[in-house]
């Protein structure tokens, strides 16, 4: 009865669909849902921004009575729990769908099976875990989230094929060209935070927003890890801080103990400053710490944009998850500015190790994805 | 009357078996030749080791009689001057084939247009530049070679993403898996010569031959550039230099000045020295004259093979012609040995360009070959 290709096909379209919401969803997960009918598609959803509508509703409300004795393909179980709205197996129930197949089940507490088991008490057929791998591949932000209170980490890097960020004289624009720094941008609309490092904000003075035409309102909020505090208040991303509605603000992490009216003045200007103790008196801030925070904070998706300090007390602490990495056909040798400082390996088998995702020509540079080896 | 397509097809066969002669032929080029007959390939040669015989002389005497009449595919101009055998086009001529597609003209003087002139001459319909492009990869180091007195020079790296060779504690063995150590195995067997640093020698102990089955015999020279003669006479690839009959033997290039007893002793033990006077008393051996010796000794492809001061040295004087980077999926930071030493590099403008001709997954590595760009 079942038909695995038509499966396939419209499973994948649902993930296609669930990949619109990342970066606008979070903490939410963001799904996607096709419900189809006599082989034709009778409706299509994703959830929207902010998280609701579900990708469910959208596509039962475009589906209106088409969707009774139908099919629905959703990218995650549907949730069982009374939130702000009804539970979405209910709302599938009641439209009379005969058959649900579902990539993988919610790990969140309020749903764990009972979304897929209140299909099943309802007569519903229910098959789960078609393109489960991909399905999580896509909320992999939701699912550390949920699992193990920090976000997804994404390291981007853009060097020379000897792995150099700047010129031993700081000169970084552009080592890579137009389309790298192009798909650099649309990252930052798929991500729920972009992290660098205080240096980094003061020497490179990156705007961190998304700048492609019809993106503007993706930038993401912008997260400073600043333990020493040496981002001048007049820097832009300070001095505009609270120019920038909502989810678009700046954070700024840095050690307990600076003077209570230089950390007030930060606020003054808009900045949200939390406050870390370090893990070694006057050390470096603890990457877990900020990611915990974060994750508090309702970040799912952190998109790492450097410097080479901040990249490898990531690495160093396991919790780079993905790299994208830009690489330009050029070299600059050992006085070139590294990507990422030193890790201190002292035996090859320690080298943290990735696995290729996939791999693309931007121009003249090459995009490598790469997932942490596990 | 032409079938190009046709025509395409056989010159892209003839290039392949021309690509069989690299690293065996040198200082004569690596040519391939294919006759056709009534739409039957009735000829396939090409050069043999040593450089003769000719792929024309070869294929003819596939073909036979059947070259009568028949069109011949060659990669390079056939060559009109007596050397140890009679001309190519004279043979070509006297075989009666009625039309012959060439993919480029020979530079070498002796020959520059005086085949094909030759070929025209007797009546036979010639075209020239069929896939010139390729045919100009192929003999990259035959073309450096006659029209510049130096060979190719490829930079073999080893590297992982952020473009380290080794930890700081010096483990390099191995950054890359087996498929990838296999290719740069075979690259050895296609080069002429393969040069590495003094220091190099020392301290990654390298065999420097070709060690996949069959191909044993495709070792090349080996080319040790050792300004400070930091290499022990106790070393294997000094002991055993004798050992190793004609091309597979150590050149070993020095600064002037070394107390002659000391350079006797590496001669005595099989080891050919060339000593050269560098750029600055005491400095580098300059890689110019190293190169311009090699082109002496009728080498067209030289593989470096490191370490990172040899290649910076290449890089910073214009040398590399190619790269051939092997890529790990792995992390080592700023602490790891980089691949390529300093280059002074002040400003981004400067830095040298390649261009991606091709890329290839070699099992968990990524394997990347790069042309200079011009």
């Amino acid at each position: 009865m079942t038909d695995s290709a038509a499966d396939l096909g419209y499973m994948r379209a649902a993930l296609s669909l669930a990949r619109r919401g990342l970066g606008r969803v979070a903490p939410n997960p963001a799904v996607g849902c096709i419900i189809v009918s006599q082989n034709q598609i009778v409706g299509r959803g994703w959830t929207q921004p902010g998280g609701r509508p579900h990708a469910e509703t959208e596509a039962l409300a475009q589906a209106s009575i088409a969707a009774r004795g139908s099919t629905v393909y959703v990218t995650l179980e549907p949730c069982s729990h009374h939130g702000q709205t009804g539970p979405c197996a209910e709302a599938l129930v009641k439209a009379g769908v005969a058959r649900c197949v579902v990539a993988m089940n919610d790990p969140d507490e309020r749903v764990r099976g009972r979304g897929v088991k209140m299909l099943r008490e309802a007569g519903i057929a229910v098959e789960t875990g078609l393109l489960r791998h991909e399905a999580e591949r896509v909320n992999a932000g939701y699912l550390l989230h949920r699992l193990h209170g920090r976000p997804l980490v994404t390291l981007k890097l853009a060097t020379t094929l000897d792995g150099r960020i700047a010129t031993h004289t700081g000169e970084s624009q552009w080592i890579t060209g137009n389309s790298a720094r192009a798909f650099g941008h649309r990252l930052r609309a798929t991500h729920d935070a972009i992290l660098i490092g205080g240096r980094t904000a003061l020497y490179d003075n990156p705007r961190l927003d998304c700048r492609l035409p019809g993106l503007e309102t993706r930038s993401p909020l912008r997260v400073i890890m600043d333990g020493s505090l040496v981002l001048p208040l007049t820097h832009h991303l300070v001095a505009n801080a609270g120019a920038r509605a909502g989810n678009c603000s700046t954070l700024l992490f840095t050690r307990e103990g600076h003077p209570k009216e230089r950390v007030a003045a930060y606020r003054s200007a808009g900045v949200e400053v939390i406050e870390l103790r370090p893990d070694q008196p006057g050390g470096l801030l603890p990457p877990d710490g900020v990611l915990e925070a974060l994750a508090a904070r309702g970040v799912t998706r952190v998109l790492c944009e450097g410097g080479g300090g901040l990249a490898a007390s990531l690495v160093r602490a396991g919790l780079v998850d993905r790299l994208i990495w830009f690489r330009a056909a050029r070299l600059l040798g050992d006085d070139g500015r590294a990507g990422l400082s030193a890790l201190g390996i002292d035996s090859l088998k320690d080298s943290p190790r990735f696995r290729l995702d996939f791999l693309r020509c931007l121009g003249e540079d090459l995009l490598e994805s790469y997932s942490k080896a596990t």
